[in-house]
């Protein structure tokens, strides 16, 4: 057979790997969205099946025979090239962690999940932290396996931000600590701006309404997926061409839907800008989680949040919700809408605490990880951090220590993921406003199509072709840089809080 | 390995391709419901590789001598053995066709599919017969590679209704033909019945809160199964904990939304009756097609036609449509929901000219498939079969040969199953009335669980341990027998249309 017939080969096998695991997203989407109670059990059981057999599928050594024949030679496109490249990096990852030890984990983590869900309940870190032990102990042999050149953590961050290095994290995060910590406790002494209009009753068909005509607004489309209620609003995709967006309504938080709306929104642009004739190949994917949330927190912060883009659109809501906003203008809004606050839990964070959030977490792997922290006497370790960082007493594990789900699901590495969306957004957004000279006038005007080219053009349509680093030096002409972050929130904030 | 050992690795083996196939449900429950519409090739796609899936699992040789080697000896258990023998057929079934014929099959059906979707669009049969001649072919091909004792016929129903066979349902049907042809001719004489107020308008979401009650109020489990909006109504199940319905709302059609919920309650309560123990085995399925529509028939017509189940719900009706029911009572609009009246088309027809629908396309089929008849100048037979036996003339093809989906999709043998599930539907609920003495006066009293609990503990929790005629004997102490509808039927309407 000569390459391209095995090139051919290689894309059957992707794509139908590719359509098991869309179905396990589509069961995902449905387990959230629709199941009946029952329906768990077997639901479970179904997935956990599909899972295996994407597995199987996947780690076939015929599988891997036909990667490493097509990986030497030159005979292939570069594109074609680059497709096989990733996909052997992923395949080898995948082979580095032995069935027992794939095994084990599922045990440890199935433990540690439901001692974290008995922990909370109980509001006390000390019925999580045997299991939680435990759970350090298979993620510290999993980085083992799976090998890395300079820490131990670089390894697990793999699975969410390929190429990601703790080095470069400590780095990003010593800028964080050093600029972020000084500004937000200016902003903290500052008198705080109202949005208790936020707080009335908005019913909830109307704000259901205003949240399909923003998603509409900013480029979402319809005939490529549909919106959904769930506690816990997501974006999921079976291929480019369904992609679909959940959100939840607070009758008593107009904020809750809205943000959440952009917010996924971000996420499905994305996904739906990727090139569906790359449909199961790396080249038809995202690059990395932190990649992913720049596109979210793009259109959620950095255009979500500004007094532009509300110019066209408050007036709308203004007409919705008449009584509620009687008396509030554009301004008043806008201040609203960014009070920056500390809080303990991260999800109910202001955008520029929430860094902190991520810093604590990511300071705790860490060490975990390398050895340097005990899970023994953490719950401390934490309520120091979030004196030191924010500023407050946490008055409880439950608003502490046990408030995220992601350990107990085995998720380490993950939270940078969040601060780098953060980062990389701000930059990107800063570099869209350079190379589109009116884009802050088309905001005005309630055009919001030409931010979305731009976002198609220079990061969706390549997909993996490039690292989240290359992508960023592409587009921006230089690494990632705290800088764009601090810029864009020091001009925002300074206005707002007087400082 | 022992037996039970083996026996195990049967039960995981059987739950694998389970999980997969229901995931497949789930697929196509969410393209009815709720796929945007760019979503249809990667879906298409999706399915069709876990339709590989299956098949690479179920023909697998080394199930196939596992199959055997549990099918010899006495070590099992009768329920067991049961299980063994059922698939043990399926698998020698599935055997039988050749990976090229399935090829073959598959093309020459996507071929007629389309030129029934031309020839319907362009009101003309003969766009049509070209590719229907070559799907006759295939099938014949199918019944001769399946074999069969008496009948090619046989082996295309066996896939929709095991052990059914030509010459019973030419008996079957010679009795339809002798009774109902002159009872029908009877009702035509007489004066039509109103049911005009059927056909006020009738708001959707007052339509939907009353079809939910009437769910509940048959006892479909909630907790189990879900009900939504689809262009055509149907019941799908993921496992017995997870059922689901669809219905459709004609909001000048008030019979469209709750016969059609009635309809699918009752498929879907048989199936939310299987036993979930054996989840993925014979045991744990339903019987046929003909059983399944036994269900949906004998809660549609037998329970949601009668007087007696209107008494308690007619009264809520008229409460939440005043204006429309003002002037109707009871038997009045008992009367309007049994209009008898001949139609074109099979899905629009009555409870009684039904029948007919079902006999020409049985003498249709069987004449296509022992080749006593020719596609070419089927069009002609079709309609003259209408004017026999339905006294109508059918004015062009789209309201004749060309109204049905079946064919083109390869499914000859599937349109006997509705009249036999009318048949059996009727002969069961003749034996529950028996068996429950106040079934009657139960139903009047709005509690119509008894009925769910009698089929549940005749019909449902069996599984296919039984055959249909099995079954059939053994709940009504006799096989298949037409007199009971036609009982039913004359009760009915002599007194409906004063014979």
């Amino acid at each position: 057979m000569n390459k391209q017939d095995l090139y051919n080969d290689y894309t059957q096998t992707m794509q139908k790997i590719a359509d098991v695991v869309n179905t396990i997203a589509i069961l995902g989407w449905d387990k959230e969205v629709n199941l009946p109670p029952k329906g768990a059990r077997f639901r479970s059981q179904q997935v956990a099946t599909l899972s295996g057999i994407v597995h199987e599928l996947f780690v076939d050594d015929k599988f891997g025979k036909l990667l490493t024949r097509l990986n030497t030679g030159n005979s292939l496109s570069i594109r074609h090239k680059k497709n096989i490249s990733l996909t052997l990096k992923d395949y080898q990852r995948e082979q580095k962690l032995t069935k027992n030890f794939v095994i084990k984990r599922s045990e440890v983590t199935s433990a540690a999940y439901h001692a974290w869900l008995a922990a909370r309940k109980a509001n006390d870190f000390n019925l999580y932290k045997g299991a939680l032990k435990d759970l350090v102990d298979v993620k510290r042999e999993e980085a083992e396996l799976i090998g890395y050149k300079e820490h131990p953590y670089d390894a697990l961050m793999e699975e969410f931000e390929p190429d990601a290095s703790t080095k470069n994290l400590e780095a990003l995060f010593a800028d964080v600590r050093k600029q972020l910590v000084d500004f937000t406790r200016q902003i903290r002494k500052q008198p705080q701006v109202e949005d208790s209009f936020l707080h009335k009753f908005f019913p909830k068909d109307k704000q259901w309404d205003f949240g399909l005509e923003i998603l509409k607004n900013l480029g979402y489309d319809f005939d490529a997926g549909r919106q959904d209620i769930s506690p816990h609003p997501f974006t999921t995709n079976f291929s480019p061409e369904d992609v679909r967006v959940t959100t939840r309504i607070d009758e008593n938080d107009f904020s809750n839907m809205v943000w959440s709306c952009i917010h996924e929104c971000g996420h499905a642009l994305y996904e739906q800008g990727l090139p569906s004739s790359e449909y199961g190949l790396p080249l038809g994917a995202h690059i990395s989680l932190g990649i992913h949330e720049s596109q979210s927190r793009l259109y959620e912060n950095n255009l979500g949040r500004s007094r532009s883009f509300w110019k066209p659109h408050f007036p709308k809501l203004k007409k919705l919700f008449k009584e509620n906003l009687s008396g509030v203008d554009l301004d008043k809004f806008y201040r609203s809408i960014n009070r920056v606050s500390p809080s303990f839990i991260r999800t109910e964070s202001d955008e520029l605490h929430y860094h902190f959030h991520v810093l604590i977490r990511f300071e705790i792997e860490k060490g975990l990880i390398e050895g340097s922290l005990e899970v023994e006497g953490l719950d401390k370790v934490w309520n120091k951090k979030y004196k030191e960082y924010l500023d407050i007493e946490v008055p409880d594990d439950r608003n502490g220590i046990l408030q995220d789900i992601h350990w107990s699901h085995g998720s380490f590495g993950y939270f940078p993921t969040y601060s780098l969306g953060s980062f990389y957004g701000a930059q990107f957004f800063h570099q869209a406003n350079k190379e589109i000279s009116n884009l802050k006038q088309l905001t005005e005007e309630g055009n919001n199509l030409p931010l979305l080219t731009w976002l198609r053009e220079n990061i969706h349509k390549h997909g993996r072709y490039y690292t989240a680093e290359e992508l960023c030096k592409k587009v921006t002409g230089e690494p990632l840089n705290f800088g764009y972050f601090m810029d864009y929130a020091q001009n925002k904030f300074t206005e707002i809080y007087n400082i």
